[in-house]
């Protein structure tokens, strides 16, 4: 019984199971590549977010860049660190197109990605936090909006935030098709 | 075969499966237990933070509470909505207990567990960026350091977001260990 459970033939849905799972795998793959690309994106667009104003204030300096804010440049660093992850990982998710009946590898999988969702989560929204300061502003704490001087660089670093919440969505629904695919195995 | 596997007899390993399985959902219980009462305890710290100072400044108001910033808002109203989620799901662990070979329970807390863990880190990280600049504040874009007058009130917020992140933590093992439970059913 257990040569057959790795071969993947002796399953509970008799015939069905590993052809679910090799299309599973390959819907695996397919997301990390998207999310990989879209991590990179982020982090591309942010690291390369630079704003130099023609005029100088009182208030202002007249330069802003990603790396003046500390949660930028984790938000940069973590987008990175994603994305070399997930590229690293397809080599497993190759594994488990061959191999649909495998559930080490799986499994394996589902913890890194739960890390990697809290972490690219976590840099995710810190960076939202910001930039949602910096187009609001707070009176309370007497945090002034920047983005009316610094219009670009808000747009930009608004724009690389979409990238990552769309990994984050894609991570969710990796781990719930490896999960199935565990279930299946 | 497909009965023996519901009563939880046939596994691949032969008779520790079920007895595996009721031990990874006991000690699903209790962290969900704990991790309840963490967000519980981040939510109450934090809802109900508030600071008067005995003086007035040019530049400050006299009075600091949680909801002048909507982030500490949202922390507060995410933290219990997991807290509210990991009460019920307390219902599907005890199931879980019973019924070691449950499958489809498992998946079904597997995807809500990613959910909720992409939630509360977005909520605890955006809230961390958050007193991070409070403490620091920031020299580019105007931003003061609070802390420096709402001593309390930053300690208080602070300590709150250790709860979360506990929960966080115990979130990634709740997905592990029921990956490892579904793939042992």
């Amino acid at each position: 019984m257990k040569g057959g459970l790795e071969g993947g033939e002796a399953s509970k849905v008799p015939l069905a199971a590993p052809a679910v799972n090799r299309g599973i795998s390959i819907l695996d793959f397919i997301f990390r590549v998207v999310a990989a690309l879209a991590t990179l994106g982020s982090a591309i667009a942010m690291g390369t977010t630079s704003e130099t104003l023609p005029f100088f204030t009182q208030f202002m300096r007249f330069r802003a860049q990603y790396d003046d804010l500390p949660t930028f440049t984790f938000f940069v660093v973590a987008n990175s660190i994603v994305a070399g992850y997930l590229v690293l990982s397809l080599a497993l998710s190759v594994f488990n197109i061959i191999r649909s009946a495998a559930k080490g590898t799986r499994i394996f999988l589902v913890i890194l990605d739960a890390v990697a969702l809290a972490f690219l989560t976590a840099a995710a929204s810190a960076a939202a936090a910001i930039v949602y300061l910096a187009h609001k502003g707070n009176t309370s704490a007497n945090w002034f909006a920047i983005c009316q001087q610094f219009d670009s660089f808000c747009e930009r670093t608004s724009g690389s935030l979409i990238g990552s919440f769309v990994a984050v969505v894609l991570f969710i629904l990796l781990i719930l098709m490896s999960s199935m695919a565990i279930s299946r195995c």
